[in-house]
């Protein structure tokens, strides 16, 4: 694309003026469509240094409401992100429903910078790209547009900026080290930048390229860009999306219905002796992973009532608590509703070495969202392929993903809706919304099964839990976290 | 995508045979929402020989109205077909709207056979992967759902198909030279497969493979994913698609109002004396590109009444008659309409070696269908790249193309249109419409501007032909023919 390119011809200061006067005064129209029709826009500006990204976003936010964006400079990953995978500090800064965020440099120049050093494989590098185009797409799947711009000009025009800002003391300091070696390497940098963008250039998030060579045409050329993007993007409003196939592969699931519960129990003496031993055995390991680095994440899901609590505190004894954090997930937040569902779960993964543990999920989508009609069905059957491609982030990261289904009949869970209405103490376990819930019961189930028949990954596989015996299911929840982490300790 | 992939479990005959039947009744009801949206879908059957790319479409296709549906084998090109661009012969096989287009393999058959028995280059098979996503993007953009399904079997299971096959004499005949070279080479074909479907993996026209390990299994996969397609598409009727940006180097053009048109003369002289020095060597040419089988595209846009007819006779006196084709290009009919823009000028394609000269082009797109509201603000907004996307296409089919837009101003026009009016023999060249058109003359001076600012690529460039005189205008139009072809015949 870049190697192509043959620049454009700035047109007259007069026109130029006049075209600017009517991008900013759409831009400025076109922030209260953005409000009202709860569109999110993530604006990402990369280009060759001195290429004036900054500053462009700074002419371009004068126009809008200050409530209404926010902009991030790409810094060097501190040592707590580059802990975390590597799409975490990309992801964490997706905007709001009805905002712009402008990233002055994102995810391309992490990666450019990392091939043009050699610190990617070929391998890793096509991985990373992999990553990215889901990223941008579950982002452009979800409602969300994302604008993205490269700002481009020759090597004499570095060449040229650096000179000068150097010559002026006041500037000196703008002229970093990487800008001399990208100008010193500039055929290079241009046969990566040029494969990048190729790369990542997909139609619903395509490249724009901006001829930088003047402040004022550069301006023009994002907005006039940005706003004909948003335009576009008003007019698809509840847009449905194909339905891509799973390409992972897959372990087979039994159906929920075909799970004996009754024969799985275990006798209170062998549940006392198995529970010490893998206790002991889990806070070792618990150790080892924290001084190798590997970071676990542990799902739970399951029935009301059916003892995801006590199975998680048992897990949660053996545990140093420097290491791990519980995550109990309601009902989103408004500021977690008006982002990419998958957001707070980003917000909340762990450093490497350290556990987290999930008492309900993402996988809520394709579960109470599916069935209360909180998001399309175009929505949740989407959220599949969505969480297999979340869930391989993390796997590729080097995470543990263990994801348990505590499962019971519905016999006992009536029993235990009982025993808490008439136990005074266990009163507030139990609530209005839980009976509403098991009225629905088949529908849930039936949800269960297509879920763990789609999202059953071999890099993230679902693990039934059988609760009929509450301490059945613990000492099978220990066996299983023991067991997957010697595997990765191995 | 194949590699990874391992495979499905096939429900047992009994689901199979519910879910079956629940399919083939929601595709009946679908048959008479996509006619009455007037959606156009295209499924294109790839995969393995043997695996039952021609009996699933049979079944399928069972359940559909035979209004609705056409059914194409990909069968070796033609020796005509060879002497078109790549995307011809496919292209012009694109559903009508409403109705269903199956193809038992396409163009991604085509290009893995040559890739697999060498005769595409590295780069040339790049061009080719290029060519398919812009043209299936330029499908999905323009409201087509393009549903792409590949059967994929296992080796042994290909060998066993085969082997049996062969002992069943009346199915013998089956059993292709292509099926017993592919099972020999089973790993390097799956290879090559794999990097395909990868590389034309876009989330607008996604792959879908399909274990067809069974017949039954495999037209439930195939009909469960079309259903489902079809569903969404459904969904997003008129939806605006984002506008991509120019690639390809243009060449900077005037504005109309800055080209002297008085100035532009020949006298009378001259003009007898160059027109016939010109038509001589016109006519030689036309025979060397004959020869070397240069296919040859010439196109006349410009204001009614600048002398379109009198040029495009100058250019075909000097040609031989069964080496060229003149197209006038009126309203679309009802078939052409109920297809992509371009369709009908696909479908006019020269063979290598032949001229064609379009009075009137596929530029109708971005004035008269722009400024009528024939299409919408996002479909010839899309159209200026959709235009250079389709002459790179004949441009790497090795096409000369010349653009010519034939100027005149408004005052000229008014002479000839009173002229036209006023003298008998003459009057059939002037309608209400062109005194209509002659009212939005600024608004198409505005389009056209625009049109040849975007749209003049150095490979296939506009001509402005000032045409107060016309004469002036005809031996300009000879020299830029002459030029071009010895150029292309160097």
């Amino acid at each position: 694309m870049l190697k192509q390119w043959n620049g454009t011809e700035k047109p007259s200061d007069e026109v130029l003026t006049a075209r600017l006067q009517t991008a900013r005064e759409k831009l400025a129209r076109q922030q209260m469509q953005l409000k009202e029709m709860k569109l999110p826009v993530l604006v990402l500006v990369e280009g060759w240094g001195t290429s004036g990204k900054g500053s462009s976003i700074g002419k371009i936010i004068k126009g809008i409401d200050p409530r209404f964006f926010k902009v991030a400079s790409m810094e060097e990953p501190t040592i707590e992100e580059l802990r975390k995978p590597f799409l975490y500090r990309h992801f964490v800064k997706i905007p709001e429903a009805g905002k712009f965020q402008f990233l002055d440099s994102g995810w391309m120049d992490e990666v450019v910078e990392a091939k043009l050093h050699q610190d990617l494989s070929e391998e890793d590098y096509k991985n990373r790209i992999d990553s990215i185009k889901r990223f941008e797409r579950q982002l452009t799947d979800n409602g969300y547009l994302v604008m993205k711009f490269f700002l481009h000009i020759s090597r004499k025009e570095q060449q040229k900026r650096i000179e000068n800002l150097q010559k002026n003391k006041d500037a000196k300091w703008r002229v970093g080290k990487k800008d001399k070696w990208q100008n010193a390497h500039y055929d290079k940098c241009l046969d990566v930048y040029d494969s990048y963008l190729e790369d990542t250039n997909m139609p619903s998030a395509p490249w724009y390229i901006i001829d930088a060579k003047s402040r004022k045409w550069t301006e023009l050329q994002i907005l006039e860009t940005l706003t004909q993007g948003i335009e576009i993007a008003l007019n698809n409003h509840a847009l449905s999306v194909p339905l891509l196939q799973n390409v992972f592969p897959l372990v087979p699931m039994p159906k929920l219905s075909d799970i004996p519960l009754d024969t799985a129990t275990i006798d209170d003496e062998t549940y006392k002796i198995q529970l010490k031993q893998l206790q002991r055995r889990l806070g070792e390991l618990h150790n080892r992973l924290y001084r190798k680095k590997v970071p676990v994440i542990i799902a739970y899901e399951g029935w009301d009532a059916a003892g995801k609590g006590g199975n998680i505190k048992r897990l949660t004894e053996a545990l140093d608590p420097r290491g791990y954090e519980v995550h109990p997930i309601a009902s989103p937040e408004p500021h977690e509703k008006a982002r990419h569902y998958l957001w707070r779960f980003w917000n909340r993964m762990p450093k490497d070495g350290h556990i987290a543990i999930f008492d309900r999920t993402w996988y809520g989508r394709v579960m109470v969202e599916r069935l209360e009609g909180f998001c399309s069905e175009n929505d949740w059957m989407r959220a599949y392929n969505e969480m297999n491609e979340f869930e391989k982030e993390l796997y590729d990261w080097g995470a543990v993903i263990i994801k348990f289904w505590v499962q019971i009949d519905k016999d006992t869970q009536l029993k235990r809706f009982t025993d808490r209405q008439n136990t005074p103490e266990k009163q507030w376990k139990i609530t209005d919304e839980d009976w509403r819930n098991r009225e629905k019961w088949d529908q849930y189930e039936e949800a269960v099964n297509e879920m763990i028949q789609k999202t059953s990954t071999v890099y993230a596989p679902w693990y039934i839990l059988e609760s009929v015996d509450k301490k059945y299911a613990r000492i099978k929840a220990l066996q299983i976290v023991v067991n997957a982490l010697e595997q990765s300790l191995k």
